[in-house]
Formats: structure tokens, C-alpha cells, sequence
């Protein structure tokens, strides 16, 4: 590494005054995403063109300094964690929508624009993006393309990656490509559009990326499902993915999560003994919603069945995700420090991890909190430690092996939505057997030979 | 090239004798697929496990000779057109459902199951695998898989590539990799899943595939749709794919297509003056089927509209597509080779895409037929001539030239759904830059650095 002042230099005449900064606070401001870890950068700067990234490239490999993209920094699995001594490149300052094609449901932005307002501009013609992570208010889409992230709407939409058409981006070997293309449909290149979307900044920084929009639907309902155990509720989970109608969201509370609101707010009106709940959504046209809802309860019933509650209007619908949203806030208090794994398992052995996490939690003495999408089979499964206490430490960093152990036994992955980052990639080796991983390395190496992205990210050592 | 008899004896020793063949009429039913084209390979193959698959892909870059994939042959860019003293690996004899899961929605095939097949038992569960390519019936999931084949249905479900979950698979350099997952939701590794999948086996040899299953619909309406012209028609399509309600199908035929069934039979129960038809069709459950019907017929409606009719029943929908249905046989008439072209536009660009051709025809004075999949601006161009004539000859290859200009200019793409083979990659470079081609090349020699799978296809030389 060379990073001196003339490096600051080369900064400082490719960028302007005004998008290189050096001085510690705003190094410090750009030492961690939402991981609980920090690394000060030696540069954090702000390109406003695809050229200026291109220039970015070929200055980073021609000195030896590593380059990490950085959307809102938002990601809690350390994707956008500064490696030592490297430039942190933030998208923020180039978030301009290039395009907005509604009659080819397409829009073309930058990796900086915020993944709601693609929405909201979608929506003023009648589309949708479809993919909605719990961060979209404030999230980048270049982040969402680096990880491919997802939402409760991806269960019946998709995630990231089945929304992007092409992308026009800069290798690590300073290559600028255009991938992909402007049509819905596309069997000419090699695809390496999805390659790079969840690749995590390791391949190609992204500077553009031609998005696939979808038709909004008119309307929204929702069902919260109130069931007396885990076990009732992930059979509920197996009979809708069974049947026809695909809700837009089904999203699970375990009874840990349920022990918390109640504990700490949010479980007013939820019938006595609920020890698991799931929140169902349906969209589509006025007409056919409240059809699609009758469908949804009918496969949502079943033993161990407490209340189902639908709400067709805003306020109603806004009143029965109350439990859930006060969630985020319950859990935190109960312990200071929430190590939250992302797994995924095929949807009908959801019942099975959900009862081995049950297990974990026993074995290890450890609070786990788990909920989310679970028509997907992705569970957000927190384990709740006090970071101070090394021997809860050593039986969370245990109980973190025991999860991922159960979860590729189930014949499950290691990440749904969130990616891999710094956080997980010890864990690659055990779901990768050793030739795709060395093919993995393979194609690392071919767009960035000299390791100038995001080094220490996704593939294990 | 050392293809000799210790080789034969090799193949013999590996697969046995009932499948490895050397006589000159085996080679010669399998020197090509449904390019007019042919050149007998050394020896066809027919392995029947992935082991055999490995193996003979070390022999090959042992011995230097190159593989050459093959499905059912039914594809029409020479994607299984056999290299100069190659060996032609069929994937018929792999022809196993390994898996069905229908609580999952998946199922893991060999290479050579029948795409129908595969609908036919999602079907037996209720699910349905959405890709329908025009050859369903005999056409193998492997050849679906190499090329990303789609299908009317894919206006609506996407296509092959939307439809993998998985992938098993040895690549060129002999490394036998597992890619994807079970999954519906994966953000753990590079996605090296849709890389392989429309690779048209010039990457790696698929063994295996986890597919993914959609819910089957209830039930299936049509509309034949008739108009006074093309550029009636084709703002159809555009208003249709502006609203919400996406059809099933959405199928166009130009006015020349129109003549041809008028002359040869076919055109039965067309209104007078009708010079463009659409079949549209939409899926679902009972109840709203009707209710999409009627949308789609609001947004169908609009000037040269000339008649709508609908079918709910099967006896009805067959009658509707009779038109539809007799064209394959009608254009054949016209002249004895058809040069198929597969392009594809933004959809709202369609219209311009069809008043191109129509100029393209009258300037190089040929019959043109154009049909497809219009909504997904997806367009089957034939150029109809007599491949004796020489003179004709070299204006078909001017008018493709002036096409592939003319689908370019318009934002599109070179292939739909069909690939590249042996016969479009001189075209490749018109739509890719010189770094991302570049990068694609060393993609290639990545997975295939002997260059033994499939030379002299996809990419151009």
C-alpha cells in the first residue's frame, strides 16, 4: 500500500475538492456500515460519473489501494466495512434516475438513487419496483444490486437480481462493460448481469443499472394470523406455498418474538395465548383482493389456529401490523448487542429449523429471537448478547455454528437477503464444495486480478 | 485433432458399447439439428450419469478433441451443429426426474427429461413448469437450459433462466461444480446458475437442475384479436403491456403472415381486411379469468380494431388458434428455406421494429414473415428463400445485416430466446463493446481454457 500525498493528490485533481476528503471525521463517519465494527478509510470519495469511477479503477490498481463501494451503509454483514487502508467510494452523489420508461417498464439509474423513491416514481405511472427491503427509505439501489437484497414482497415478485435487465459497470481490472440490454426477454451474451448483482462490490463497481419494472397492483390487504405455537404457524407457512394464490407478504413472529412485545410493548390486542404470528398480504386488482384473502384464510387455518384479523383499509391494515413493527424496538432491549444470521431453507423445512433454533436457544442459554419471511423459508434468527460477557460471547459464536450446521443439513444457504460481507465468510467453505469455490476464486480473479475490490469480502480466505 | 482408435477405445471403455457409437449413420442422424446445415462429428455418446459426464470431459481435454451437447437437436442456431471431429454428447439417456418436491415447488431433472414431461408432473401437484417453448413436446430441458428458452407463457412467468434454482455441472476444465441452491431465495455465493443457464454448453456440461415451480392456474381463456394492420396491432401490444393485467400470452402475426394463411389455408373465419391477429391469453383461478378477459379486451380495443373473439372452453380456445396454429405450414409454402431470425425490441418499440422489416422486405425484395411474442417485443423474422438461387441468397444475408442495424438502433437484442449457435455469432460484436466481448471471451477461457466444449458457437472467433 502507497497511500500517501501524492495518491491524495491524484484524489484530490480526478475528483475535485469536493468529493475526496481525508481528514478523520469524515473517515470516521465512513468506518463502519451497521456491523458492529469499524475501520477507519484512508479517503472516503464521492464520484459523480461513470468515468470518474472508471478513472477511480485505473488509479487504484496503478497505486495498490483497495476501493470499497458504499451505498447508505446500511448492510449488517460488513459488505461496506472499510478494508485497512483503503478509499471508501460513496454512491450518494451519483443518485440520478437517467431514464424513466414506463411504456417499456424500465427505468435507468444510478447505484445512488434510493431504492423507495425508484418506487415512488415507478408508482406516478402506474409500476412498481417490486423489491422492498425494510430499509427503503433510506438504502441505495447500488447496495441492493451488490447484495441482492430482497423483501417481504420478494415472495411473490422476487428479489433484486430477477429486476435488473443490464448493467453498465467497471471491472477490478479497470474494464468498463455494458451487460445486458434494455428487453424483457434475452438469450445473446453470457449473463453477466446477475453475476454481478450479488457479488458484492468484489467484481465490478456498478454505475448503472437498467431496471424491470412491474405493474402496481390497486390494491393492498392484509391478514395478521395468530396461532397458539411455532409449529402451528410454519404448517400454515407449508399450506399457502402449496396452493395457487401467492400472497405479496408472509411474514412470521416466533413466540420469542411474541415474549418480547409483550414484554416490552406492541402485543395489545393479540388474543391470550399467541405464541407465533404471521402477517399476510395480498395484492392485485379491487375486485379480485378480497377473493385472493378468502383463498389465504382458507389455507391459513388449521389446528392451532387462534384469530385471523383482515384489514382492507389503510388505517386497519396500518393497526394490524402494529405487533410487528414494534418488534425492531422489543428485541433490542433485550440485550445490547443482536448478531443476526439471515438463513434460508426450502419453505416446507421451515417447522424443522424453526425447531432447531428452539433447540440452539436451550443449548446455548441464549435469547433467540427469530421472524421473517417465511414464505421464502428466510429467517432472520437474532441472537440476543450482552458483548461484554465473554462466555455468552463464546456460546453465541458456538450456537452460530450449531444454526449454520442445521441450516445446510436442511438443505439450506447461509444468506437470503443479506449477503456475506466480512461477517459470514468463514462459514462459505461448509455450503461450497472445494471446486465451485476455486471456481468462485477463479472468476474473483479474472475481473479483479490484483484484489482492488473489496477485499476480505464474500469468499473466504 | 488425435481422434483414432485408442480413442474409440477410450469412449468404449468409459461408457460402454451400447453407448458410444462410431458407424457412419449414427454419426451422420446426429451431424445436425434444425439448422440447415450438418457435419457428422468422430462419435456420438450417450452417458447416463454425471460421473461418466466428468470423465469425459477429462478424455476430451486429454485427448484434445471437442464435446459438442445435444438435446433433442431441435434448435435453430446450430447450437448443436457438431465441430469438425468432435464428439456429440446426447443427453437423451440422462433422462431421470431425481427429485419432486411439491411442497418446495421444485424438482431436480437430468438433462434429457422432456420439457412437457416436466410440466406434465408439476401438474400432477397442482404446480407447473411455466417455460413453453414452441418444441415442448420432444424438445429436452438441457437444450432449454443452453440456450434460455422461453415460450408465449413467459410474457407473464419469465423465462428458463427465471426458472432454475440450481445447477450441477462439470466445467471445460474437467471441475465439477454444485451452483444455486433449493432455495427461492440465495444471496450467498456468485451466481454462476444464470451464468451457466443460455451458455449453450460452451461453458459446462449441465448434469443436473433444480427447477423451480409455479403454481398451476385454475383455468385459461384466449382472445383472437383482428385488426386492419400491423401498426394497429402493435399498439395494442403496447397499451396491453402499459396496463395491469399481464396476459398469459401474447402472440402476434404480421400482415404477411396473414397472406401466406390466406393462400395455403388457415385463414377460415378471419373477418374481411384483417392484416394483423393477436392471441392473447390469460390464466388463473375461475372467477377472475373472466374479470382479466375483460381488461385485456378494454386495452386490446382502439383504432383498426376490426374483431375480438373470445374462448373460455377448450373446443373454443382450439378453434381461436386455428389461424395461429396453420401458419408453421403455410410459410413453408412460400419458398423452401426460411432464415428464422429471433430478435427482440423494448416492447414499445415494436411498432417500429415491424414497419422496419416491412421496409427490409421491399427493399431487398423478399417475403418476409414476422411473428412472436410480441409482448415481450420478441419477434420470430423469417426471410422465405430458395437457397439455389444465389442471387436471392446474397440479398437475405444484406437483409439480415440491415435488420440486426435496424434491431440495434432500437435498443434490442439479437436473440430472444433462440441463442446464437453457429449462426448469429458473426453479430455479436454489432451489439456487445470491445471490452465486455473481451471479457466474455475470458469467461470462456475460464471455465474451458482447451477450449473443448462446443468451439466455434456463441461468441464470435
Amino acid at each position: 500500500m502507497a497511500f500517501d500525498s501524492a495518491v491524495q493528490g491524484e484524489l484530490l485533481a480526478l475528483l475535485g475538492e469536493d468529493r475526496a476528503f481525508f481528514d478523520p471525521a469524515t473517515r470516521q463517519l465512513y468506518a463502519s456500515d451497521e456491523t458492529p465494527r469499524a475501520c477507519p478509510p484512508e479517503a472516503v470519495v464521492f464520484p459523480t460519473r461513470h468515468e470518474q469511477v472508471a478513472a477511480l479503477v485505473a488509479l487504484a490498481n496503478r497505486r495498490g489501494f483497495p476501493l470499497v463501494a458504499r451505498g447508505a451503509g446500511s448492510g449488517n454483514v460488513g459488505g461496506a466495512l472499510p478494508a485497512p487502508g483503503s478509499v471508501v467510494v460513496s454512491f450518494e452523489c451519483m443518485n440520478r434516475v437517467l431514464e424513466f420508461d414506463p411504456a417499456n417498464r424500465l427505468m435507468v439509474v444510478q447505484p445512488g438513487v434510493v431504492t423507495d423513491d425508484i418506487d415512488a416514481l415507478a408508482a406516478s405511472a402506474g409500476l412498481m419496483y417490486a423489491p422492498d427491503p425494510g430499509s427503503g427509505a433510506y438504502c441505495r439501489i447500488g447496495g441492493n444490486l451488490a447484495m441482492n437484497a430482497a423483501g417481504p414482497r420478494c415472495v411473490k415478485y422476487g428479489a433484486t437480481r430477477d429486476h435488473v435487465l443490464g448493467l453498465r459497470a467497471v471491472a477490478g481490472d479497470g474494464r468498463e462493460l455494458k451487460v445486458g440490454g434494455r428487453t424483457s426477454k434475452y438469450a445473446t451474451a453470457y449473463d453477466l448481469t446477475r453475476l454481478l448483482v450479488g457479488s458484492e462490490g468484489t467484481l465490478a463497481l456498478i454505475t448503472e443499472a437498467t431496471l424491470k419494472l412491474v405493474p402496481a397492483p390497486e390494491t393492498v390487504a392484509s391478514l395478521r394470523v395468530c396461532y397458539a405455537d411455532n409449529a402451528a404457524a410454519c404448517a400454515a407457512v407449508e399450506r399457502v406455498m402449496a396452493q395457487p394464490v401467492v400472497p405479496c407478504a408472509l411474514e412470521f413472529m416466533d413466540s420469542r418474538s411474541l415474549s418480547a412485545i409483550r414484554e416490552y410493548g406492541g402485543a395489545e390486542g393479540l388474543p391470550e395465548g399467541t405464541r407465533a404470528v404471521l402477517m399476510v398480504e395480498a395484492d392485485g386488482d379491487l375486485d379480485d383482493v378480497p377473493h385472493q384473502i378468502a383463498l389465504l384464510e382458507k389455507a391459513l387455518a388449521g389446528p392451532g389456529l387462534l384469530e385471523i384479523q383482515s384489514g382492507f383499509a389503510a388505517a386497519d391494515i396500518k393497526n394490524l401490523w402494529t405487533a410487528r413493527k414494534s418488534l425492531s424496538h422489543a428485541v433490542k432491549k433485550i440485550a445490547p448487542l443482536k448478531i443476526n444470521e439471515d438463513v434460508v431453507v426450502p419453505v416446507a423445512r421451515l417447522d424443522r429449523l424453526v425447531a432447531a433454533i428452539d433447540g440452539l436457544g436451550h443449548r446455548f442459554a441464549l435469547p433467540i429471537v427469530s421472524f421473517g419471511h417465511a414464505g421464502n423459508g428466510n429467517l432472520h434468527v437474532n441472537l440476543m448478547v450482552h458483548p461484554d460477557d465473554p462466555d455468552e460471547m463464546a456460546r453465541a459464536r458456538a450456537c452460530r455454528d450449531a444454526l449454520v450446521e442445521a441450516v445446510l443439513g436442511l438443505g439450506g444457504s447461509l444468506s437470503g437477503e443479506h449477503g456475506i460481507g466480512s461477517e459470514k465468510r468463514r462459514y462459505v467453505a461448509r455450503e461450497l464444495d472445494a471446486a465451485t469455490l476455486a471456481m468462485m476464486r477463479d472468476v474473483k480473479r479474472l475481473f479483479d486480478p490484483n484484489g482492488i475490490l473489496n477485499p476480505g469480502k464474500k469468499l473466504p480466505d
